[in-house]
């Protein structure tokens, strides 16, 4: 097992940010400046090309952690932030890219590159749980959530399905074809999120993955729009819902 | 134009409850014990069998006095409340209550008697808020919402389509039938609610009707569970929508 070396501290407004490496793999602790003590733990993964520290990663973290006093905890994903490229993920993006440029459809390109970082990414994700809940201030016994969109579900659905310490998840914006499976075996409620006028992704297909998951407690939040288009009330969406399902302050109220 | 008439008026908590009438036609108003001068409005429709103060009428209208400072009225839809049933009401609720019992489908019945309230209920939605809007506590400027599921849809769909004061709308629960057409003359904002284990309607027709509004920005809230079970939540939810797109404290929060 690994353990969490923590690599640098700074805090702002009543929020703690720590970076920290577990076997290699950086990532980033975000904690309520007080009455942080085995509160409950939120586990955010990024979307494709993005970082543990993009503005959407701080943004929901800020929110989870002043408005509900929560841990945030977010890694960079393989071939992502401050993660050298493999050639195969070289390969891949200039794959992507060449299918942008040619106007083909990103689904196949995105749906097999996303499932081959899931493979890696989910013992990752597995170990820097373990090492978090070796902290004094996070502990064993509280409740956990995953919270990824786009590349975030690719990486979260096959975590969060072999993972019994995730007890809420919010995933959305992705396609069914590898995932629908997984999905089948998630339990926990679930919030998706999924645009209506998607260029990527068809109704359908979203429709599709939404419908797979085995929770009996699950919400679909539709939006019209492009992909890039999910309306910024969505993570307030999330943030109410694991204050809803993880408790704490927002979900008292 | 028929004015409004004052019945009976009490206050709880911050709320103050006003009965009224209009040309006849009973309805309830709500609003803020203080700062209400001028407040935006919400309508609210409620459901089949139901009337203007059921508890989930009273307690959405609390959520938005108190939580918004918003006004909110309600008033009993035709056949409901207190308001007399016709031959007409009672041989249609004798033939939904027969589907029941015999298991066939409740919803051509409903379609086409909800159909027949709209067209009763539409021109008295009109005048009531052409009466409210006499107060001087409410005026013709402030910003105008409609709520309405279940039959408050089959009501408030051909009331908003056709009534350009109203700048946002929650609906949800019902067929696309007869309302799609009227919903393709919708272009304000709109939260829509289905429940996706529905035995009444189906997937494929909610997401019809929710597909059928012009609105450029509409967002669609699916939730497991029958068609009784729309979860709780959704009430704040509706709340929160209405905070962002007619203002108030929630919405500058």
């Amino acid at each position: 097992m690994y353990s969490l070396q923590f690599t640098s501290r700074s805090s702002s407004n009543g929020m703690v940010e720590r970076d920290f490496t577990v076997g290699g793999v950086p990532g980033v602790l975000w904690s309520p400046a007080s009455g942080a003590d085995r509160a409950p733990l939120v586990l955010m993964g990024h979307g494709g090309g993005n970082h543990k520290k993009h503005p959407a990663m701080a943004g929901r973290a800020r929110l989870l952690v002043t408005g509900c006093g929560f841990h945030v905890a977010c890694i960079d994903a393989p071939g992502h932030g401050d993660r050298p490229r493999t050639a195969h993920d070289e390969e891949e993006i200039a794959a992507l890219y060449a299918a942008r440029a040619a106007g083909e459809p990103e689904g196949p390109i995105v749906v097999r590159y996303n499932a081959h970082l899931a493979e890696l990414a989910v013992p990752e994700w597995r170990a820097t749980l373990d090492a978090l809940q070796e902290l004094a201030e996070i502990g064993t016994d509280g409740p956990v959530g995953y919270w990824g969109i786009n590349m975030g579900t690719a990486i979260g659905i096959p975590f969060v399905a072999t993972e019994p310490r995730v007890t809420a998840a919010v995933f959305g914006q992705h396609w069914p074809h590898v995932l629908a499976e997984h999905a089948q075996r998630i339990t926990v409620p679930v919030e998706f999120d999924m645009q209506w006028d998607d260029e990527h992704i068809s109704r359908e297909e979203g429709l599709a993955l939404f419908d797979a998951f085995a929770s009996k407690e699950k919400s679909l939040h539709v939006n019209s729009g492009r992909h890039k288009e999910l309306p910024r009330f969505e993570a307030e969406s999330g943030v109410r819902f694991f204050a809803r399902h993880l408790g704490g302050a927002a979900g008292r109220s």
